[in-house]
């Protein structure tokens, strides 16, 4: 039950921050690099990124996207083309102003985004309604200067997915906007084992350029929450600025309607902050690099090694199975296992191989189970979707637990000073009153407008005129 | 026999470099972008990628590498540290001078290949022969200040892999260096259909800090050459440089040694330039994006189109297949396909499904084959073998014509001038032989001195010294 760990960690109760930087410096996820907010992904950490991105990618492909690759660099002139879009992105670009021993022209920024990109190259290639819906993503790194930094949350270069897609109307793109919001929601339940609040942003909160953004919002294990994925609609805003048109089905010049949506490796802070506990990771069955890690016990019997070989041959065709043969003791293998958030340990012993059995240990709840060989497949299968199961009710109950109604504006600061995590409030839509409840408070922020609203109060939880919506309110990373 | 083309592209024979260029344009392989030498990667040119990446990737995971992520940015003075490197590099490199609206303090270079990055990585995690070998791997994008640009052969940023590893001796990392020159040199005969010459680059010809270089060197329909794909010997010259050492097995520091290996997106400019022809893409069947496109034949006659949309839900589960049930008339699909360098079009009308059989046409040759439905599959898994194989045949027979042997300096310059491909020629050693042969052909450089060599005279070719090596000349992209 107490299974002390090799590598201390601090405890998430006593230092939440301090828990998060442990866990991704010692379960091997990342290494920090001479450029401060640049981070190396170990192989450990791209592991999890690459099944995070085979699943989405197969996704997308199923829904009849396609993927592309942009340029990493962006002209300064193209940038601006669309100015609420260069508003909000230029202060936090970086810039390259010397190639090959020259200074360049016309300098050029490493993409934060690239919305322009697409758009100058959908301007090339789309001229009638035939050619539409284009339905593009890339998977890439892009750069935002960041001041403040932190690993997989908010990185100075990060990967991830964009999907830019033009349509022949406002209801198809609108219809694009949500279906790809609920992609990523699907996403969150199924392969992460996340629960979350979906909904749509408040005008201030919107991205630089959009008419509406949607988001879907896990909460973390400490209340607060995380931006896990947002499907923006655009109408034809960008469209007219870069002057693309096509030839409709009635022969008329038509701009075009258009979604973007994104996530990003920060799913993997979100993973980390939702299911860690005080022994490092746990990680969604979905995702994980290693489903099931084989460690004999009494390695140096006979038999030991040969069968726990043999069973690692058998699982490998099913289920990403390790086996650590190494001379490493049993008790340095569990920790180590454990901070690396594997699902499911199986250990195998000379009695065990005597009674033809297996012991299966879970990471979520440690629980032990007797397998017998001959069903290991199917009790693995099992396991592993009741792992997944658990951790997401586990997820939900602290989401749940950690979710408020305010009534009221000092019913509001209150819950917000003493027990934080989600409030739901009633609001006017006045961004007046979202400024000055983040003022008050120190930083909680409207998160969304959910899909399913409830009639709290008629009026606005901070000026007592008539409300309009009820938000979800919350601190963020 | 003779489809005339709709989007009419260059003939070969007349200007093979603007052939070149309708054919990435016209088979919408690429757009280009507002940055000179920066591409757009279109769906069916980023699929391509897709596929190498796909294939390449789990065979180096089968032979234990792993995937991780490197920062965008090297600092300058992590840059400088290793000076045979930086002095190869740092001409070509993009700098970034300002982040975030701040100028850094220090400028940052876009990397233009990671070897620093690793090393600087390694010499945080590397301590014991215990954590020996280390074989990572990562895809991703680098950027060098090209002055003159051309799609996939030599672009400012461009797509790739490069694979860093660390060994406990020489010999480890010398057997691991020509493991993966065989690796690629596999691939491109297995996957791309393309043979070439593999071999030891000149001293004049090596990486920038590689102590030696080995290559794969296909020839391309012109007789040129393209540098494949290169494999480093580093010895312990970069782990000096960085500090990286590790405790070996008597209990002493030592240097680990070291190697990388890499190629690009610049595969794809050799694939066309090997087997496309004066109507498109010629494309190997392992890397197609769609292996075999069913065109329904006399569309409105009742069962045509039921009855090619069921053989493409029967087929899709085995092959890359697409329909095209689009009104487009058949000629036009006829070009659109053979354009793109689809390897098999299957042709299916109401006298065809009377009969219980299609017809499926060749892109390679134009043979044409009545297959009966049922035995569909292993037709099609037959053809296309068929495809790889005659296209290998047939490149391999173009290398075999476009390759000469030279006995003497009058005869490789008369080579040179007037017959081009690849000459064998006898070397004395000295770079200043290799430079006055460049620079008396006006381009024609050392390939590699390759692994199967021929003596062909004892004297070198240029200055009639003794002959060390036979050497492989060509001119090349």
């Amino acid at each position: 039950m107490d299974n002390k760990l090799v590598k201390e960690i601090t405890s998430m109760e006593e230092d939440f921050t301090k828990w998060y930087t442990d866990i991704v410096k010692k379960a091997d996820l990342i290494d920090y690099s001479s450029v401060k907010g640049c981070m190396i992904f170990r192989p450990y950490g791209f592991a999890i990124w690459e099944n995070i991105r085979n699943i989405l990618d197969a996704r997308f492909k199923e829904l009849g996207h396609e993927n592309v690759s942009m340029p990493l660099f962006i002209p300064e002139s193209l940038l601006q083309k669309e100015k609420d879009h260069v508003a909000g992105f230029a202060p936090e670009v970086a810039w390259v102003t010397h190639g090959g021993g020259e200074k360049l022209t016309e300098r050029l920024c490493v993409r934060p985004t690239s919305e322009v990109l697409f758009c100058e190259h959908y301007k090339n290639i789309i001229e009638s309604y035939r050619d539409l819906p284009k339905l593009y993503n890339q998977w890439c790194n892009v750069v935002r200067w960041e001041k403040t930094t932190r690993p997989f949350l908010r990185n100075l270069e990060f990967h991830w997915q964009e999907g830019h897609t033009m349509h022949e109307t406002e209801e198809d793109a609108r219809e694009e906007t949500l279906r790809m919001l609920h992609v990523y929601n699907d996403f969150y339940r199924d392969s992460l084992a996340i629960p979350a609040i979906i909904g749509k942003k408040t005008e201030k909160e919107k991205f630089a350029g959009a008419i509406d953004t949607y988001t879907v919002e896990p909460m973390m294990h400490n209340g607060f929450a995380l931006q896990g994925g947002t499907s923006h609609y655009f109408g034809d805003g960008f469209a007219k600025a870069f002057d693309i048109t096509f030839t409709d089905r009635n022969n008329k010049l038509q701009h075009p309607h258009q979604t973007s949506w994104g996530v990003s490796t920060r799913m993997i802070g979100a993973i980390i902050m939702t299911h860690g506990d005080d022994s490092g990771l746990v990680l969604p069955p979905a995702i994980a690099p290693i489903q099931v890690v084989i460690l004999p016990i009494a390695m140096h019997k006979a038999g030991v090694l040969e069968k726990a070989a043999e069973l690692k041959e058998r699982l490998k065709t099913s289920f990403r199975v390790k086996l650590d043969d190494s001379d490493n003791s049993p008790g340095w293998k569990f920790s180590e296992y454990e901070m690396k958030g594997v699902p499911l340990r199986l250990e195998i012993g000379p009695r065990d191989i005597a009674d033809g059995v297996c012991v299966i240990v879970r990471r979520d709840n440690r629980e032990k189970t007797v397998v017998k060989l001959e069903n290991l497949e199917a009790e693995i299968k099992r396991l592993l979707a009741e792992v997944h199961n658990a951790m997401y009710e586990k997820a939900k109950k602290n989401l749940e637990e950690k979710t408020s109604v305010a009534k009221s504006y000092d019913e509001f600061l209150d819950i917000a000073a003493n027990k934080g995590g989600f409030i739901k409030a009633m609001w006017c839509g006045d961004p007046e009153c979202e400024a000055k409840l983040k003022d008050v408070t120190g930083g909680v922020k409207s998160r969304c407008i959910p899909f399913e609203e409830e009639e709290i109060t008629d009026t606005c939880v901070c000026c007592g005129k008539k409300a309009k919506h009820m938000v979800v309110w919350g601190r963020q990373y």
